[in-house]
């Protein structure tokens, strides 16, 4: 197979992106900005190399601790939960929240065998063991998994005498967080409802 | 700048996508698919250092002259000008053309400065100059770009004592051939009117 298809084939497997496009992308990137398509390819293979989990929320960093969890002005006080790192860069995009994150990479789903053993939640409970830890704040989506997964969260956080909250209605039923518009994500985020 | 986000920024490039998708993007090949992705960086690489324009048609190839041209069973007595490798493809999966192709990597727009000789349309008459060729079907674009351009290659055949003819009305005016459907686009391709 030529070069050109096979990069057409490599380019399908992103979301979204079937063969006309993915035809499109081909031609772009070696037609119209090779110097930009060099520099994707560079930047996405040392994104590969050195891109890993956070030690401590783990959302996607080049570094040990991410920068949101090295800056000492965030507050300990709230921990707000999330399903992905895409969910942390609306929360901050939309929000003036000013405590700390941790990335479940995934929810809740017995039927799928996602226990809270697989979310590796132990990580989460040492958390909420700190004492400055006040609030756990449940943004996960208003999927059936993601609601389940909230119910749960919250049982863990009254177990440690910790208030949990949970975004207010507002985002929509039935949808993943990543979907919302900023306004919307704004308004739920600071009307959520206490457990 | 994390690596994340610039990754986000190298695949906003590309077009159509926006922060959005480039962020969707950008999750799914860390997470999702990373050996895919890591294949898809690599493939790129491999084109950006191989893929160069065809000897013969100019089309896009890794190798000095393209499997179609290098193909003794098409034959010389018909010769396709396209805009664009795309259309090729287009081309070859909507009829049963046999012949061989030529592409143009645009149109001729003098107000643009895209006049003959930027097309290197040297090349083009060459071929047209070979015993063999009896026909040059202009398979541009229907915009007035696409439109000037076929008359100036008509032109350029009958001075060289060679029928030229044009896809067939079907193809939508003022449309690119990349984005007609295969049935319109062999239905343009058989019904082609001679100048
Ligand atoms: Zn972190
Ligand atoms: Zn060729």
């Amino acid at each position: 197979m030529s070069l050109v298809s096979q990069l057409m084939d490599a380019l399908q497997i992103m979301p979204g992106v079937g063969p006309k496009s993915a035809q499109r992308l081909a031609f772009f990137l070696l037609q119209k900005d090779r110097s930009g398509a060099r520099h994707l390819a560079s930047i996405l293979n040392q994104a590969l190399d050195q891109v890993k989990e956070c030690q401590q929320c783990r959302t996607l960093t080049e570094h040990n601790v991410c920068a949101l969890c090295s800056n000492d002005q965030r507050s300990w006080r709230q921990l707000c939960v999330v399903e992905s790192p895409a969910d942390i860069i609306q929360i901050e995009q939309a929000t003036d929240y000013k405590g700390r994150y941790f990335v479940l990479h995934g929810k809740l789903s017995p039927l799928d065998g996602m226990g809270p053993s697989e979310l590796k939640l132990n990580q989460l409970i040492d958390i909420l063991a700190k004492p400055e830890c006040q609030e756990l704040i449940v943004a996960t989506g208003s999927t059936v998994e993601g609601e389940t997964t909230a119910q749960y969260l919250a049982g863990l956080a009254e177990k440690g005498g910790i208030k949990a909250s949970r975004l207010a209605h507002g985002v929509p039923l039935g949808g993943d967080l990543e979907y919302i518009d900023n306004n919307t994500l704004a308004h739920a985020f600071a009307g959520r409802t206490h457990y």
